[in-house]
């Protein structure tokens, strides 16, 4: 395999910006274990692979054209990850698939940190729920670390971003919201539910949207903390959603 | 209130490691939210409160012989954290509360990222778990990434670092252990359990634990992600344990 060039690392680079990857209409992948899934499942969707030469044997030969060696300075310079990996790509954005309102979903409002995007994508992998819908203020799900933490789930589960209020109204969706002030959560609390709502991780559920959330639940505690994690307060809900 | 010395300034910065910490016997946390949690709840066990003149007036009267004012850069420069806050304390370990082998606990295996294990106190807290056991692998439970992803629950819930095969060996616990062989997770599966265990991020539990866990179960899923993050696999066991 060939050296990376500069112009290739700085493109790769640039990549980091959410406005670049839009424009270039790409995203970056690290990680050996989840490159190795993208290489498997979608190899007419990578653009570039870059790795450091002890890897280089992880790339198929019909991807060897677009492969190219970095250094461990190199790859830590492109990296955005503090333990740098040894493989990265970049994946050309698939086209979305269309949102099915007769499926599952969860509604996601301005969720900031990509690490709780990326464990709910995850989690709702696990779950069979393969459609989020993002208001337009939530962390970028081609954001690496929001990547990194859906450790491939990002490949099945489809993240649509709409602006909710328009999204919601006109609609008769049945929506459970996680909502502090909800009803204890039941064994059948979501047995007619279309779609989860979760809010905001300081503000939680905006009053505007709040109106939309015909099932309003709280999960039962019986301790000390204020609050849970959104991301622990969707899988829970999940759980209880999809069990038979 | 004084502006900071040098000298202080140092030592808050020594003790971003945990052998300085274990040398001084103190940690610190950082952030408006949990300091103000931590200034009402333990004030006496405060040894030092640095902040930016800023927020000067949250220091209530009688912690201000013990605080002091920084600049943004030197704060920058002593904050383990990428946005750094405005205030930290910097807090004298609590005396630990002893092990009570009636009370309902988690064990926990080698988990890696302090992320993950403050989400598992924060979650404990809000469903009445008062107790932690980890392996002395896991990550510190007064690193500042732990205490953060807490949110102020680590001043409720004790955790304790045991070495687990002799913590467990010679006992009679009901043990439920998070096993992706286990059996699916039904509501009654943990009524008799005494405790949960979970394992390492990427391992699971390994196999010379998992012949303490008597009750090994599974959360169904139905979906293509291969695991659960493993707060997320905590906080579901925890909902369905401690359900009335």
């Amino acid at each position: 395999m060939e050296k990376i060039s500069i112009q290739k690392l700085k493109w790769i680079k640039s990549l980091q910006l959410k406005k670049n990857r839009d424009k270039e209409d790409c995203f970056i992948i690290e990680g050996e274990k989840i490159g190795k899934e993208c290489m498997r499942s979608i190899p007419d969707d990578i653009g570039l692979i870059g790795c450091i030469a002890e890897v280089e044997n992880l790339v198929p030969k019909n991807l060897r054209d677009r492969s190219f060696i970095l250094s461990s300075k190199e790859f830590e310079r492109v990296s955005r990850l503090k333990t740098p990996n040894k493989l990265l790509i970049v994946i050309n954005k698939p086209s979305i698939i269309s949102f099915n309102s007769e499926k599952k979903f969860l509604i996601l409002e301005n969720i900031q940190d990509p690490g709780n995007l990326g464990t709910i994508i995850r989690t709702a992998d696990w779950f069979g729920i393969e459609q989020i819908v993002c208001s337009p203020e939530c962390a970028d799900v081609f954001n690496s670390k929001t990547l990194q933490a859906s450790m491939g789930s990002f490949l099945r589960v489809t993240v649509h971003y709409k602006e909710l209020t328009s999204f919601l109204e006109h609609t008769e969706y049945n929506v459970t919201g996680a909502l502090l002030d909800g009803e204890p959560l039941k064994d059948d609390s979501m047995k007619k539910s279309n779609a989860i709502m979760l809010g905001n991780e300081g503000k939680g559920i905006s009053k505007s949207l709040e109106k939309f959330c015909n099932n309003p639940v709280k999960i039962p505690g019986h301790g000390g903390a204020e609050s849970l994690n959104v991301s622990v307060a969707a899988s829970i809900l999940m759980y209880e959603w999809t069990k038979k």
